[in-house]
C-alpha cells in the first residue's frame, strides 16, 4: 500500500472508549498501535483486563509519561475531562495530532465550558485551533488539524439527524425535543451503584433531567450547521443493553419544509458519506452495534405539525472510538473507511 | 368480612392480560374466580401453559360458551378487539358487569373506532353506557357501571400524567409530545418475528410511527379531563424487558403554570388515590413491576419553556389487569385496594 | 382469624434477602412487621432505597440496638455471616425465636465452619440447638425451635432434589456432580466490579470452582437425610438474570434404583408439601420467580447409567426469605403457606 | 498478495450461520463472495433482512439453482440437515469444495445418522470422503478436502476441551458429564414459541434431555481423538443471551493424570493453534463473542477425584461460520487466521 503507516498511541486504554480504539486500530491498514497507557494498570497486559484479547493482542499498558512525542503521529486521549486539557496544554508544541475523546474542547470556549462542566478550564488557547470532529460536518477543517475535539455520543446521534434540516431551514431552531436512550457502556467501565446488574436489568429510567452537559454541545454543534442559535431540551435514558444510542427527536417545521422530500434530503446530504445511512424503517440500535454507522429515519406528521427523527448509533463506535478513527483518517488524508469497514455482528 | 364475594370469570385467560387477571383474582379477598375460558385451549389446565401455577392454581380452561350468565357477577374480557364487541352485543341483557380490556369501547363512538381500528363496529349501542375506566378519573361513573372499557396501557400511563395539568389549564392542549417505551409483553403472548429473542435482546427501536391507535385514545381521554380537544404526537418504542412502560412527555406551559408547584399539584390531585405516587426521582419501570402503581415525576424547564413529565407503570397491571380489578372494586363498592396491595418484587 | 399475630423484626432489611422478608411479611396474615434495621441507613425509610415501596410500605429503618427483646416474637437476621453469630450470642437468653439467613449456624459445628468460612466462630454453643431449616426435611425439629439456620440458596435447590434419592439409597452418595446457575441477586445488593451491568449482560461464566462454601453445607444436609457421608462436586455459574437458581445434578444409581418410578418417588415424598412440585418438563427459573416453590424434574439415563436431576427455585424466596417465613410458620404452628401463597408474575 | 482469491458461495445466507459467513467472508483477504442464496427470499438484498448491512454489503439473494459450479471454488452450505445431502449428492462431481454446516456428514455413516436424526440418508457415498472439520484435530485431512463436515456448535466446544485429555489417556472415556449452555441464536433465525422474548428473558432451563443429537457427534469426534469408544451424557440449556456456548465438563481421572500439568497439557497441545487459548480464570462467553476463539480452563479436584473443564466459544463463529472459514483456509493452504483476526467487541 502506498499510504503512510501512522504511529498511534491510546491514552487511557482500559476504559471502554480506549479499549474500543485498540480494537479498531489493531487491524487498521494504515496505522500501527505503538503505545497504550493507563494511570492505574501500567505494567499489565490489556488482555488481563479484556480477556477477549488473549491470543489476539498482547499489548502492555505503560504510564503516559513514557510517551515519546517524536515517536507517534497521533495520540488518542480517552481520558476523563479535565485530564485531557492538562495533557494538551503540556504537549502544546508536540508534533503529533491529538484526538481528544473527552469534553474538554468540544464547546465554544472556556466560559461555556465552566458553566456546564462546573470546573475551570486550564488551557483556553486550545479552543482556538480545536476542530469539532463531527466528521461529516467537518470535512474541510479536519485535514491537517492538530487538535480534534471528538464529539460526545449523544451529540453525534442528534447532530447528524438535525443538522441537515436546520441547515436547510426546514425546522425551527427552537422548541426541539431530544428524547434519547443509551446503553450502559455510556456510563463507563467502572462499577457504580447505578450500574449494578439487578438495578439495570428489567429496568429503564431517565436521568440527568434538563441539564445534561451534552445539551449545550448539541446546541453549539447545530448552531454551527445552521448559522444561528439552536435551543433544545434533551432527556437521556438508560437502556438495559451494553451498546447503542437511539435518539428520537421532535422539531417544528418551517414553511420551507417539503415533507415528502425528507428521505431525499438526507440521501443527498449524506451522499458520499460511508457512515450515514437513510433507512426506510425505524432503526434499531442492534443494527449499528459494533459499526461506525449512523442510521437515520424521519417522518413529517401533518396532523400535529411535527418532524420526527430517529437516529441510531453505537455509542462506543460512531459515538466515540469509531468517529475518532474516522477523524484520524480525515486528518491524514487516508481513505475514510480505513479500519472501519468490518460488518458488525448480526445479531 | 361483610363485603360480598363476587363471582368472576375471565374470558381469554391464556393471554398475558388474562393470566394476569387470574393472578390478581386468585387471592382477591372479595372475589372468587369461577370460570376461565380459552378459544383454543379448552380442556387444559392453565398451569400447562403457565407452569408457575403448578401447585398453586388448578383451574381448567373451558369454552366461553359454557359461561352461565346467571352464575357470575363480573366478566373480564381479555379478548382481541373485535371479539369483545361480539360478546358484549350477545350479552347485552345479561345481569353481570363486563370489564372489557380490548379497545372496542374505549373511544367515543363507532366512527372514530372505525377510523383508527380499520374495521366496522358491530355494537354501537355499547358506547352509550360504556364507562372509560381510567380509575382515578372515573370514580363517579364506575359505581354500578355495567360495561367498563378498560384503558390501554400507554393511555393509562400518559393520561394519569397529563390530565391534572390539562384539567388545571397549566399546559397547552396541543403540541404535546409523548415518547413512550414498553416491555415486550405489550405485544402479546404469541411468538412473532418481531418478538424473536435475538432480535429484541440488545436492541431498541421505535414502531407504529404517527398512527398508533392509542394516540386517539389518549387524546379523547385527556379531552374529557380538560374539557376541550387535545392533540398529541405519540411514538412508542420496544424495550428489551418483559414488563413496564415509561412515558416521557413534553408539553408547553400556559401562563397559568406554577412551575414550583408541580409536585404539589400531583400530590393534591392524587391524594386518596392509593395507586398513583409522586416520586422525587425519575421513576424506573422496575419499581412498579408487578404492582398496580403509577409513579409520576415532573419538571418545568424554564430555559426552553417545557414541562417534562415521566410516568411509569406495569403494562400488564395498571396498564391492563390491575386497573381492571381496581375498576371491579370501584364498580361494586369494594375497598379500592382489594387484591392489589401486595408488595412487588424488588428487584 | 384465631391464629396469634406474631411480632416480627428484620435485621438487615436493606439487603436483598432482608427486603424480600419485608415484602413477604408485610401481607402475612399472622405476622406483624414491627421493626426493620440497618447498620448504615438508620433513619431512612426503606422506600428511599426500594422505591417500589412508595405508597405501600412506609417503614423506617432503625439501628439494631433499638430492638426490644420483649417486643418481638421472631427476629430474622439478614446480616452478613459473622454479624449473625454476634447477635445470637448477645441474645442467647432472649425470649424470641431467631431465624438466621447467614451461614453462621448451617454447618455441623465450629470446626467445619472455620475450615470453610476462614474465620473463627464466636458462639459454638449456638450449634447445639440450631435447627437446619430445610423446611420439608425439618418438619419435626422446627416446631418450638429457638434458633433456625436458614439454608443457603444453592443447598436448598440441591438438597430438595437429592435428598429423596439418597434417603432411599437409590443413588450413590459419592461421585455426585452439581452444576448450578444463579441470578445476580445472589451476589447481594452492593455494586461490585463483577456485577457491573456490561460485564454480566450477554455473559455467563463459572465461579468459585471446587471450594464454594455451599459445598460442605450440601454435603452435610444430604448426609443427615441419607444417614451417611455424602461427597459432591459443586460448580456455580452466574446467569444474566436477577433471580433464580437452576441446579442440574448428576448422580450414579445404585442397584435399588427404579428408574421408572422417579416421578412417583418425588410425588410421594413431597405429598403434603405445598412448595415442592414435580413437573413433567425441565423447569425454567422464570416459573418459580417470586414464589416459594421448588420445581423438580428427574430422568434416568440407562445408556450412561446416570440419574439426572433438575431443580429450580427463586434464590431470594425458597432460597432465602420465603423459606425463612415458611420456617417461621412451622416454628409457631401456623399454616405452612401463610403469607406465601401469592401467584408469582407470569412472565 | 500472492495467495489466490477464492470464489465463494453461501447457500442459505439468511439464517444466522449463513449471515455470519457473509460477515466473515466479506472482508476475507483471499476470498471473494460471489453468490448468496435463499430458498424463500431470492430477489431481495440481504440488507433487507439484516439492516446492519446497509451501506456495507449490497449482495442480492438468488435461488440456489443459479449456482454455476464452474464459477466457484468453495460452497458453504448453511442449509437445514437433509437439504445439504441433497445438494452434495447432486453436485458429487462438481469441481468445488463443499463445506457443509449441517449435520448431514458429521457422523460415521448412514446408520448412526438415521438412528439419531430420525430420517434416511440419501447419499451414503458422501461419508467416504467427508472430513470432520474440527480444525485443530483435522489439520492433516483438511488440505485438499472436497467435502468438509463442519462440526456442531456444542461438539466443537466439548471436543476441543476433552480431546487432549482423552488422547493422552488422562481421563476415563466413560462416565463423562457435559453440562452445556447456549445462547438463543443456536435455535436459529426463525421465531418459535420457545424463542418468544418474554419466555427467554429472565429465564433459564435445560432441554433435549438425554438424547440431543450432538451427543453422538461428541462421542464419535472424541473417539477419533482417543482411539477408542467414548461415552458421555450431554445436557444442553438455553441462556438468555444471543451468542455463546459455555460447556462445563466433568470427567474421571486415570492413573496417568498429572493434575498439576493441566495448563501445560493444553498449552502444549494447542501451541500453534491461533484459535484455542488456555485462560487462567473461568472463561465467560462474552470474551469470545464475535471471535473464532475457544477459551479453555481446567482444574483437578483431588477431593472428589474429578477433572473439571470449562470451554467457551461463540456458537455462530467457532461453533459454525468461523470454523467453516478456518476450514476453508486449511483446505486451500491459506494462512489459518485469514479473515478471522478481528478483535471482538468489548464488551
Amino acid at each position: 500500500m502506498s499510504a503512510p503507516t501512522l504511529r498511534a498511541a491510546v491514552a487511557g486504554a482500559t476504559g471502554y472508549a480506549g479499549a474500543e480504539l485498540v480494537r479498531l486500530l489493531h487491524n487498521h491498514p494504515h496505522a500501527s498501535l505503538r503505545l497504550i497507557t493507563s494511570g492505574t494498570r501500567a505494567g499489565q497486559e490489556l488482555a488481563e483486563i479484556y480477556p477477549s484479547l488473549h491470543g489476539i493482542y498482547g499489548g502492555e499498558l505503560v504510564d503516559i509519561a513514557e510517551l515519546d512525542p517524536a515517536a507517534v503521529d497521533v495520540v488518542f486521549l480517552a481520558l476523563p475531562h479535565g485530564a485531557s486539557m492538562e495533557f494538551v496544554r503540556e504537549h502544546a508544541d508536540a508534533p503529533f495530532t491529538t484526538i481528544d475523546l473527552s469534553g474538554d474542547y468540544r464547546l465554544s470556549g472556556p466560559g461555556v465550558y465552566e458553566e456546564w462542566y462546573g470546573q475551570a478550564h486550564v488551557h483556553a488557547a486550545g479552543f482556538e485551533h480545536a476542530v469539532y470532529g463531527l466528521s461529516e460536518w467537518s470535512r474541510e477543517e479536519l485535514p491537517g488539524a492538530r487538535l480534534v475535539a471528538n464529539p460526545g455520543c449523544y451529540p453525534t446521534a442528534v447532530a447528524l439527524a438535525l443538522a441537515p434540516l436546520l441547515a436547510e431551514g426546514w425546522v425551527e431552531p427552537s422548541g426541539i425535543v431530544v428524547d434519547a436512550k443509551s446503553g450502559v457502556t455510556g456510563a463507563g467501565a467502572s462499577a457504580k451503584p447505578g450500574t449494578h446488574f439487578p438495578l439495570v436489568n428489567d429496568n429503564f429510567h431517565a436521568y440527568g433531567l434538563l441539564r445534561h452537559r451534552h445539551t449545550v454541545e448539541m446546541q453549539e454543534a447545530l448552531g454551527r450547521a445552521s448559522g444561528g442559535p439552536v435551543e433544545l431540551l434533551f432527556t437521556p435514558h438508560l437502556l438495559p443493553v451494553n451498546r447503542g444510542i437511539l435518539a428520537t427527536i421532535y422539531a417544528r417545521p418551517t414553511a420551507s419544509l417539503r415533507g415528502d422530500d425528507l428521505a431525499a434530503l438526507f440521501r443527498e446530504r449524506y451522499a458520499g458519506c460511508p457512515f450515514v445511512q437513510w433507512v426506510d424503517e425505524p432503526p434499531g440500535i442492534q443494527q449499528v452495534r459494533g459499526s461506525n454507522q449512523c442510521h437515520l429515519h424521519a417522518r413529517f406528521d401533518e396532523r400535529t405539525g411535527t418532524v420526527l427523527l430517529l437516529s441510531a448509533i453505537d455509542n462506543l463506535v460512531k459515538g466515540a472510538a469509531g468517529q475518532a478513527v474516522q477523524n484520524m483518517n480525515l486528518c491524514f488524508g487516508l481513505p475514510e473507511e480505513s479500519g472501519l469497514d468490518a460488518i458488525p455482528l448480526m445479531p
